[in-house]
């Protein structure tokens, strides 16, 4: 399948995901929003369920190009951190966002029953912690956290948060915001050493 | 309906959300947990709908008469804020947890589609923040807290962790016991003036 192809389906998924929710998409939803048949999508992938396998492969790449190219936006630690959570919070598409929010949430809520959703949760959870410790531990190092943080153990904490948020936003409606200065809060008086140079 | 008809009625359907899930779930399903037949439970409630609505209120009404004992039972407020999160992170029935924190979560993710859902999520949101908000103005009064905690705020931050517990014990296998710590060291180091005293 040729890249743009991949693209045109992915992106077609997401709008059908959007329209119709998790629970009741169809694959000749997904056709309706391309300019593909239903039969062609069937001749790409197998199934509904390798279809969504690979929409989920999909957003967390787009997710990890997006807080990546963050993260390599800056060097100072507390800069890289707060680039990090903004990125992590602000799909650029803000169009449709809850409807997508609350697709992707029923997706993770399946995860119990898929074992190949759960896998890839995982494998992108390890990821992003992993992201996090290293500011955390460059930030340690360099003097600019405080050096009684566990960087992994507050990589873990700000995984649950964002989590939080992510349920949060598609039931209460809480905003990318509102967690935004949360997160800028606890940043400021439970890590840095020097609150003026918190998230330049 | 007798108090202990709508204990059975609820229970039932507790035991068969674990089984099912939310998704498939039916009245069949909730019967074949009770003794009532399924023209029974329809007597009692006009529709799967009313009935999970039903429901949705019960699991609010067990969880708050859980953390509001918790809260009642000591009356330093470091205290009370470590028995409310362990209460909170703690049903007393870890048989099929993961099971009913399953159907919860698929629960919560329909908010979007039933306003009935996200206005009994909300009252509750409410009532749990004000709740942590209260135990932590009382802190603050008592010196025990950090004068520069907003409690409001601070409130919002431990109910969007909580929130981020229950996606991630679902979607990644987080345990209870794994977020009390964080969320233990999160008090210790951001909210406790003195570190002696905290969660006696």
């Amino acid at each position: 399948m040729s890249p743009d192809t991949t693209e045109e389906i992915m992106v077609a998924t997401y709008r059908a995901l959007c329209e119709h929710g998790y629970a009741d998409l169809t694959m000749q939803d997904i056709a309706d929003e391309s300019d593909k048949s239903k039969a062609a999508l069937h001749y790409h992938y197998d199934s509904k369920q390798a279809l969504l396998e690979a929409f989920q492969e999909f957003i967390f790449e787009r997710f990890f190009e997006r807080v990546e190219a963050a993260d390599d936006s800056t060097d100072h630690p507390a800069a890289r951190l707060g680039a990090v959570l903004d990125a992590a919070l602000s799909p650029p598409d803000a169009d449709g966002l809850r409807d997508i929010q609350t697709a992707l949430l029923e997706f993770r809520a399946q995860a119990p029953y898929v074992p190949a959703y759960r896998e890839r949760l995982a494998e992108s959870d390890a990821r992003f912690r992993s992201l996090i410790e290293d500011i955390l531990a460059a930030g340690v190092e360099s003097g600019v956290f405080d050096a009684d943080i566990e960087p992994a153990e507050t990589a873990g904490f700000v995984a649950t948060t964002l989590a939080g948020h992510q349920l949060r936003q598609v039931s209460l409606g809480q905003s990318p915001s509102e967690t935004r200065r949360l997160l800028r809060r606890h940043v400021e008086s439970s890590l840095v050493v020097d609150e003026e140079v918190a998230e330049q």
